[in-house]
């Protein structure tokens, strides 16, 4: 299984995930100036992973920091790393995680509140995969036996600290002896289909086939796709899921041919403040990623561009929400909050 | 505006649109073989435009045929050119005509019948943007005022002789006064949004916006579209929609969002042989279109693709048919047979 982030001594080190999946290069971060980029320019992508690179970033911050006005120093620290991408709520979530230990621990000597606050931070990456292991368990008898699982971007390994959400779901599926297949979307314009999820697929001998975008409803009308199973990067109290642009497509197309449509995410993905998926900030992105691939350009020069990174795809096309505490079903309102116990 | 082909003295001339928007080449035919190979390359593509482009081949093939069993002769070449792509039927209606008229003025001097086959063949071009005027005429009315229109590949002038038939409804619209603007859908994996569509609104000052595929969806959801129009590359009997990949999907999500979803075809198009959309052969294209763009790679090694050209729309979502005769509505089985005259 691939590294997607760590704490080493040299600083953060992170698979460069705009590079895959030609190229296998680490990208060491030693500032947290060198994380919050990263965040910002999709070296690491994900709601769980920017999760985790987020708290590494404000123990890194921590840890070169100076000792004159550490709370000012701390302040700007996480406001730096919040601000990199609006829309996935596990970078906030991380974030207060460390805010709160930060308080707590503030009059400790400076030497152990930074040790501890870096082992929090390897906490929460740790966390996270024991997190993707329970949500594959919960989910893995929900995918039907030996059918083709459709899944949009990349919910794998590289989008949390391991083992993946939606395919965390479909790696538990088949470790469980279930025969399935994946289809993957291309997902452009970052093509974390193409690039990320079919390579993460292929590493682990799970058969994928690589299909653009506008072909899934294709393959959803045909009796092809048994399942949809895709990741979240806020999901509100409602059950509306903000996810990666055109997940809200997939999930139409899903429930037009009856087909399940399920989502998977840790509980710090779930924003239980905000009623419904309305009020969920939607990022927009650089017209270069539409108008260029790899850096050639598919459009003519000064064509106008809409580029949202994320869409909410409503609740009643939703059939269930797998989360390491168990499965969620409509009425979202009661169960999401029982799962998060809230 | 373009010319998308054109007979001239030297062979049959064409843009060639695997290069643009970048650059602006024109590739002369001087064999029918260089047709066929510029059909199936996709140097000129969309139904109409392939329909005149097997017709000028048909004559120059017959050109540079030899005086000895010019029958023969002429079965190949109308064989080589109906092997090029199997799903735009305007392809077989064009060489079905040029077959006919053979038939016709077999018995004139060789001299004679090539010089009538040519005129048949630029004739057929003519009768082409004539056709697609009036399908403009026809068509704007149906834009609501002032919307986004919504456009997915390329049915404009580079997929006919001239004017279009998705983006002629479009220019009829604008040049009645429709202050409209259009959403263009980039078109993975052959990007005729991208690089075709914005290129052809470009020059006529239409403003145009370049989203991808899988933001169409989010967009209908917005209220942003007032409507969408697209073409066809066959269309059976009971009114169902062969066209470019992802045309079902935006037409479920367009009836999701109550948006009228209009295709726009000549009558050349319908294939009232076909009692349904079943029954259309649907073409699979290199894999290397979907792991490539503009020959960079973007999947890794080896990734297994299905890359279906075409997907079929179901009649029930589309809202009307727009032909050179008139608009085609709901039940289609007679309201296209009465079009036709049929």
């Amino acid at each position: 299984m691939v590294e997607t982030i760590q704490w080493t001594d040299s600083g953060v080190v992170m698979i460069d995930q705009t590079r895959l999946p030609l190229e296998e290069i680490y990208v060491t971060c030693s500032t947290y100036e060198d994380v919050a980029a990263a965040i910002r320019g999709m070296v690491i992508r994900g709601a769980p992973a920017i999760g985790v690179a987020a708290a590494m970033g404000v123990a890194l911050g921590l840890l070169n920091a100076s000792s004159g006005d550490l709370d000012a120093q701390f302040a700007r620290i996480c406001d730096t790393l919040a601000a990199t991408r609006p829309t996935a709520v596990n970078l906030f979530w991380a974030i207060d995680r460390m805010k709160r230990r930060f308080a707590e621990w503030r009059a400790l000597p400076l030497d152990e509140l930074r040790r501890r606050m870096v082992a929090e931070a390897a906490q929460i990456r740790l966390e996270d995969i024991a997190t993707n292991e329970s949500i594959g368990r919960h989910g893995a008898p929900l995918l039907p036996n030996g059918r083709t699982v459709l899944t949009h971007c990349n919910a794998g390994a590289l989008a949390t600290a391991g083992y993946g959400t939606a395919l965390g779901v479909i790696r538990a599926a088949v470790a469980s002896g279930n025969p399935l297949d994946v289809f993957a979307d291309e997902t452009r314009p970052f093509l974390q289909g193409a690039r990320l999820t079919v390579w993460e697929l292929q590493r682990d001998g799970i058969p994928a086939t690589l299909i653009t975008d506008n072909m899934a409803g294709h393959f959803l009308n045909s009796g092809r796709i048994g399942s949809v199973v895709v990741g979240a990067d806020r999901i509100a109290a409602n059950g509306d899921v903000a996810n990666k642009i055109g997940t809200y497509s997939v999930a139409v197309l899903a429930r037009e041919n009856n087909v399940p449509f399920y989502v998977a995410a840790p509980i710090s993905t779930l924003d239980l403040s905000l009623p419904s998926g309305d009020a969920i900030p939607i990022e927009q992105r650089p017209t270069s990623e539409v108008t260029h691939v790899f850096g050639v350009q598919v459009a003519p020069d000064n064509a106008s561009v809409q580029n949202p990174a994320f869409d909410v795809t409503p609740n009643r096309y939703v059939t269930a929400i797998i989360t390491e505490r168990g499965v969620a079903r409509a009425p979202y309102e009661q169960s999401l909050r029982a799962l998060a116990g809230a």
